[in-house]
């Protein structure tokens, strides 16, 4: 299966279709591409017009939702790869991400939230899934998204 | 009109300058340049040696207050580059922003807020100045500023 | 003396290993190198399997526990940087690093906090340790830790 079938499948098996989904933003803009890096910009987990998972994890988001939000954040930085580049094979590796997650002053478990966003591209893309990463608990997220997630990412050119 | 020119009017039209107002720090610096890379630090609101915006977003900052925050932020970043490459003609592109708002548990216009700052790139440097954008909403900020912004952006080298 | 040397004294001064430190991700990974350029994760004031230092800056820990925070997650993504390079010598230029401080809403002291990573890079690495830096204040970071910090570096390669 290539990355953009092993897309299709996860994104079917959620439950949730990404095509045209991404809106053109004003001044600012989902994706710049700079030689062969792509910056994405924080994406939250909007599917079409809505967003999947709001909420405070820790408070009305159990573990499963958050991590549910991250992985469609990832799903979605993925869409606008694709989108960009015409394919996922054309990734040659994720380089960074960052994971914001909306959190009561108790919750701890950032890493496990953005386990979510890490499965999902590791699971389409591979090696070239594989990534550096930070996760981190904030105070709130536009929209009272429970998540936020940008991406750094090389292509082959 | 130069974007050089753009920037002194606009900097004119909020009343603030930005001449001679890049402290030189300590083990960190400002800019740092990388290939045609640039790396901006966190820039809080200060204009010489006062924040001009302090305070929570959501609770005694209004939005609009807080969207000047982000301008006068942007406005900082792009003194350090027109000071680093010499004029703001020899920015090839904003590659990223991140949007640090300090606000309140229940406010959720960081995106709002952040549209102040790519404003005021989009303004200033044209299509260049279209980058990716991640804002989020955090608990405290350096000097209790209301926002703080870093950049990424590629020089004409 | 050598960059490695500094390493090495300062860590033991500090009274901290790093060797064998760095445990192998699952989906995602410590460290990616992009033609010159390595991302260092997310890393935690984490000595071993032990967090050296945890909870919130500006209620239970004070602003000296939480420099020596900010010092562990340096000295970390140094050992980090030196495992992937073979020594410390081969870093060209610590490109940015974000600093993460869980803190009370009333903390201000982030750029302090921070000061303590600044100093450790300056200290191993010299002019090659003048890097960005921005820093937050965050609700609340993995595993209760009072600082996380990730980095972007050059290399000569």
């Amino acid at each position: 299966m290539s990355a953009d079938q092993r897309f299709d499948e996860l994104a079917r098996r959620l439950g949730y279709s990404f095509d045209g989904d991404i809106k053109i933003g004003g001044n600012y803009t989902p994706l710049v591409v700079d030689g062969d890096v792509a910056y994405v910009s924080g994406q939250v987990p909007r599917v079409g017009d809505t967003l999947v998972v709001t909420g405070r994890a820790g408070a009305d988001v159990p573990l499963e939702q958050a991590q549910l939000a991250a992985k469609v954040c990832a799903l979605r930085a993925l869409a606008l790869l694709r989108r960009q580049f015409g394919s996922l094979e054309r990734v040659r590796r994720i380089l960074r991400i960052t994971v914001f997650v909306q959190c009561t002053d108790a919750f701890t478990l950032h890493s496990e939230v953005a386990d979510g966003a890490s499965a999902v591209l590791f699971e389409v893309l591979g090696e070239a899934g594989r990534h550096t990463r930070t996760s981190v608990g904030v105070f709130q997220l536009p929209k009272n998204a429970s998540v936020e997630l940008d991406l750094i990412a090389s292509a082959k050119v």
